[in-house]
């Protein structure tokens, strides 16, 4: 039985349980959700009532404003988790290549598809940071790459030059890179390597865009891609219409629109992360791998504590839910990931962490 | 240009206008949402903030409970559309039977996923009744049959002898039998053939199920498909998770709770439709069929409007939207639907047609 479990899972707890915890498992903005959300989702109720716009073309407009590109440059998913299901089947790619350890939905996405993965897998001695030229000797075999950027559990973002070099050999190939920037608007401004503007430009890129994880809105689904309209009309042919909710349409819009939320958390973010990264580092029993995302990648040092899914157990009674990582391909059970919360939580989490591991 | 329109899509008017009409285009409960559920989505906006339950286990257990089978019996779906996209595919159908006229999807559907569409036509001469004899010609060289009852957009149902008849040879050729009772729950009892409970016990045969219509949620998207439990299992290998959103999760087990709504629903339906049909044959220029569902299929007769796009142009002045049907394989724009709604709505659709037509 494959374990295909992700973080942010609290109802696999009891509903006692899952008052009670602070959850590091999922990747979300600490701010929560933005009040202007939720006043929004109260006066759209009614919006229920009515089949959403079939193929989102408002939110297609508003977020083609917002990126400066064309509404045909984008297609919108439930989550972008159906999109991931959906490119490989679109685009009928037999062969995958995915850098690992990643987000294991790539996997399953192309699998469901009876289509082949081709792992290139990151080294422990290289900080599991993706290989770029040893990713570029597999590109000639593939018709699709999968690259999350910054990777998720690992945090690490790539550099400009890596991903246009690695664009360059699929275009060459005639392969479709596949970027997941789901944890992008996270990262600090001078590593923000985004595709978005090249991706409308090029027949040999997509660009993957959450608003979950940015807006604290996983319990909606919403995401989509940007990619060159005759690729994202390809991929169009492979949707049902309604496929995104009005309450979704709804949110994307009002949340694209909240600058003043956007600009408190890209503020937030890299301070907390340089914060948690410092006390985690000082905790015995624990090595943390830089990031440029929202969340921190961890390995268990030593020998008091066998594996993440006892560190998990003890933390869970400190009122702490962390991510293990042993169901990520290419990881094992010393593996964890916690996400940057705000301060306070971030204090509660390195002092649960000492008392289970000092 | 394909045209996938389907009723209900108040996007493609001006807002001044979609506010000012009456929508007989779309199937929806006249009731409108219950003031239950329209209270647990305000009180359940925060679900908003958490992942869904990835794979619905709650919302599978409310079901079965509701239906009196097991959670292993059901699949739920980002509507019952999701669902209608996926079960070709899962089940890798080659060639699938469609009789027609029909709703639209299953071709699209089939098409998507590069299978035949094996179309039989319902003669006008028969009052496009399904002829289920001339059906079960063709199930022999069919891997799957798509079959809408009662049927949309013609409002037939079939009775139980045709069912059985149907899906005995489906069991002998090795054929999965798909039913789509998407609008069953508006059926009087006495015509309600629902094959919800043969389903659990068959491989051959799979009901589908939308809470869209009847409890007036078309926004937030929510179906399901009941069958044996192997087809179900595989089905889930070709779903994502948290493909189902988690206020739709929670809107559907408000609804199904909620007894009075459904037996308010079931006695206004059969009073209204017989209302309107009495009336709508009482008007010169338009012959109405028969139909057990929640709506009325109608047919241009006369040459004073030349077509439904006529007709629907005129009736938009009226403040009153039809669904025109020439986008219907086996249908031309002779060919509408109205829905039934309230007396209120229904006297002013009565009284516009007269207007329009006489």
């Amino acid at each position: 039985m494959i374990d295909r479990s992700h973080g942010g899972n609290i109802w696999q707890y009891p509903k006692s349980l899952r008052r009670a915890v602070i959850d590091f498992s999922v990747n979300t903005n600490p701010l929560g959700m933005a009040k202007k959300i939720k006043n929004s989702i109260v006066q759209n109720v009614d919006k229920i009532n009515y089949y959403p716009d079939p193929e989102s073309k408002y939110l297609k407009n508003s977020l083609a404003k917002f990126h400066r590109l064309s509404s045909h440059n984008f297609l919108i998913g439930n989550g972008s988790i159906e999109l991931i299901h959906l490119i490989p089947r679109a685009l009928e790619a037999k062969v995958v290549l995915i850098p690992i350890p990643t987000f294991s939905e790539y996997e399953f996405a192309v699998k469901s598809n009876n289509a082949k993965c081709l792992f290139v897998k990151s080294t422990e001695k290289n900080n599991f940071k993706i290989d770029i030229s040893r990713l570029m000797q597999h590109i000639p075999k593939a018709d699709l790459v999968f690259l999350c950027n910054p990777n998720n559990p690992t945090g690490f973002a790539l550099e400009r030059q890596e991903i246009l070099l690695l664009l360059k050999a699929c275009k060459k190939y005639n392969v479709t890179l596949v970027i997941d920037e789901a944890f992008m608007d996270f990262v600090a401004p001078e590593n923000r390597i985004t595709m978005v503007v090249e991706s409308a430009k090029s027949k040999h890129l997509l660009v993957l865009r959450s608003l979950t994880k940015f807006f604290v809105v996983p319990g909606i689904r919403i995401g989509y891609v940007i990619g060159h309209k005759d690729t994202i009309n390809k991929l169009s042919q492979h949707t049902y219409p309604w496929n995104v909710n009005a309450m979704a349409q709804a949110i994307a819009e009002e949340a694209i629109d909240d600058k003043q939320y956007i600009a408190r958390t890209q503020n937030i973010i890299p301070k907390e992360r340089a914060y948690l990264y410092e006390n985690l580092n000082k905790i015995r029993g624990v090595r943390v791998y830089p990031s440029d995302a929202n969340f921190l990648f961890c390995k268990l040092k030593g020998a008091e504590i066998k594996n993440a899914a006892e560190l998990s157990r003890k933390l869970i009674r400190q009122g702490i839910l962390i991510r293990r990582c042993h169901n990520f391909r290419g990881l094992n059970d010393r593996f964890f990931r916690i996400a940057v919360k705000n301060r306070e939580a971030n204090i509660k989490l390195i002092s649960a962490l000492r008392t289970v591991l000092e």
